[in-house]
């Protein structure tokens, strides 16, 4: 048939029935998270009482590289799963490149993004071991919307911090988290101990994801039957995301390619590992030699500018001590519109990779990451996620390189959402009034 | 295989290759629109300077069941179609019943509702026929967005009418359509004679469809290569829209079952239509007695408690007289948050149908609109626009019947949009501030 054909879906019975686990086949495995007090390397059993055992299994794993979907998770991913990979060639045109552009389109999850991919696993395990409540932070809101609707399938109460700042700038976020039955405190807030300190410390203070990790934490820490859930640097994350690429790589084969270059943006790494860590194993064997890049935002570089060393994961430093690429537990990014990028370190597997060379980093402004998103509307005609526009971003300087060199090659980059509650942000591009980071 | 399956997807090769034009059918036929100064019937020509030329042809056309689709139409649903048929077993557990629920799934379209379904070959035939600008009327924004895509895809400049109320308290919509480069102006606006008339009339005016409709004529009158659109109520939309069922009808073959009672929303047609038609043909034959439901607003019951008779489109008078069940041109509905079902009248096939008892219709009140809205996010994680908060509960009337009865009913209703743009609904019904029209 002549007809081209533009998305690539897989059936129901093919979404994923085992994560990939890259831990256990990394060339060089990631360093252990240490104990603050101790400096000793933490055991999975020492993090059990701040989040669901078999998550903390699953993050201290280096030696299983397949673990099994549970049924009834697979079931929940069955609400929006498989997602579709679509072939882009409206933004092709308007390039006038000879790349053949693939993106994986997670936003079409009920919630608008990928986040749901880890949450539904997260919900689902502290339900099977008896957990009543959980609780989490979020900053513009895709992942505490996320948690909030897997806790509403699983039966649990959710409690969720948000970033101050965010929980009165995008009201839209917390009446879906709400429409879920969670419960929102802007925080920093006067419910924890932690809260209270900043509070009194400055009363003005306009929350961070630092504090609202700190607030989470604690609250887990000191409720019965209460776990903590995070949304992305933890590796545990990471493994359930891998849905994104395992799914990626087979559609890739229904339109008989296989991607050059693959591109995500990148905050904490969860959407960035899981589609680029199914197709990274076979760099490990030799037998593909893809380059990964992952895109952050200009002002908030911990990849491109960061330290590799020990950091904690939060501003109150409650948090194991993490390997990681790090611009400090204390560093305050500016208030860019990809609040899910504002994020002062990296996931531990991620810094891994990078140190050892197996992927690249870009940085992007924010006014280049919003000409991009604005280009891909008007040619594809979904209106990416600030944070999916940097992926967007690097994807049309690949793009323009192969224009340049004639070069056909096959990119592959991650819609991790769409923008559709982010509209604030575009009034600001559209307007002229956006400031440039 | 023994798992449950959720989603029923239809390859790209299997989008609709013809739409089904149900009024070569129908037992009786529409009466014409009349022009209003003569009374006389209209003919196709007669609108050629309104509308695009094919679509005059398409709004007339009594005689052929069965329109091709452009392969250039056919190229654009590829961006988003097929959607998905979705088992609502979440739903059925929640109510306890024995029905089997199933909805199509029109909310994962680009623009979050099925409206694209009808601006896509809009803005084709617009720019086949060497039109340069389009304009149109929106009211919360579904069609207008739509309409701002469409234009964007086939490189036609778009100005879009939006009723004043809307352009206020929903500026994210407006956002959208700029996006996409539309020109936005709030209506009454004083850029045309009728809004100069309705503002001198009463300064503080908040708009309606009814003056936005107006304004968008007036412009595309007198605009060279400028023609006008709608996004509902008129035949050739309704058409557009019968994808929606013709795929639902080949998915529910691979349900292996055939729906009892088809269900959807009502504001001018095009979404009960779309979802309804394919499936009403069968009844016409004799072959099945499916039963079909609108469930429109209480408080906007053109259906339920309006009068069939020959009226107006728009408030100022400026479109044909059209055979329709109306509350009257003037009659302005509470501000409802459902603003796409806050429409007068109602199409003039749907109209015919139900004087000749071929489909049913129930009115629901806000409150149990969003009653049924919050249940369905909940149990299955998509939040429904406020229109399609109404389609779902009739299903949910209908599915609790089941119960008392113990009946196993396939039921079939339209999601025809989510709700993520129109969060401030849900906040006001969660904090019990939603009044009850």
């Amino acid at each position: 048939m002549s007809e081209k054909q533009k998305r690539y879906m897989l059936p129901e019975d093919q979404i994923p029935r085992r994560w990939y686990n890259i831990q256990a086949e990394m060339p060089t495995k990631p360093m252990p998270p240490l104990n603050p007090a101790t400096k000793e390397p933490l055991k999975a059993e020492d993090m059990f009482p701040i989040f669901a055992e078999e998550l903390c299994r699953q993050e201290m794993n280096q030696s299983e590289a397949w673990i099994d979907i549970p049924e009834e998770v697979r079931e929940k991913y069955k609400y929006y799963r498989t997602t579709p990979l679509v072939r882009a060639y409206g933004l092709e045109e308007a390039l006038q490149t000879p790349a053949h552009i693939y993106f994986k389109n997670e936003s079409v999850s009920p919630m608008g993004s990928h986040k749901l991919n880890s949450a539904i696993p997260q919900a689902y395990y502290c339900r099977r071991e008896g957990v009543t409540h959980v609780t989490t932070e979020t900053g513009a809101g895709q992942w505490g919307a996320s948690l909030a609707y897997a806790a509403s399938l699983f039966g649990l109460e959710a409690a969720v911090y948000q970033v101050k700042i965010s929980y009165e700038q995008k009201p839209y976020r917390r009446s879906v988290m709400q429409t879920f039955g969670a419960h929102v405190t802007p925080s920093p807030s006067m419910s924890t101990r932690a809260g209270k300190d900043i509070l009194t410390a400055n009363p003005r203070h306009q929350g961070s994801l630092g504090t609202a990790i700190s607030e989470a934490v604690e609250l887990a820490r000191t409720t019965p039957n209460c776990k903590y859930t995070l949304g992305s640097v933890l590796s545990h994350v990471a493994l359930h995301q891998t849905v994104i690429g395992l799914e990626a790589e087979k559609q890739m084969a229904l339109a008989g390619e296989y991607p050059d270059i693959v591109i995500a943006c990148f905050g904490g790494g969860s959407n960035f590992g899981g589609l680029a860590f199914p197709f990274m194993r076979h760099n490990f064997t030799g037998e593909r030699n893809t380059r990964f890049i992952a895109a952050e935002p200009a002002s908030c570089p911990k990849l491109t500018k960061g330290e590799f060393r020990y950091d904690f994961g939060d501003e109150a430093g409650y948090t194991p001590l993490l390997p990681m690429y790090t611009l400090g537990h204390n560093f305050v990014p500016p208030n860019v519109h990809a609040g899910g990028l504002r994020y002062h370190g990296a996931g531990v597997i991620v810094s891994q990779l990078l140190k050892d060379g197996f992927m690249e980093t870009v940085d992007i402004a924010q006014l280049e990451s919003f000409d991009a998103g604005v280009l891909f509307a008007r040619s594809e005609g979904i209106i990416p996620a600030p944070e999916s526009c940097h992926a967007i971003a690097a994807t049309v300087r690949e793009a323009i390189k192969c224009k340049e060199t004639g070069e056909e090659k096959v990119i592959l980059f991650n819609l991790s959402g769409h923008g559709l509650i982010d509209m604030s942000a575009y009034d600001k591009y559209l307007s002229g009034d956006m400031v440039d980071y």
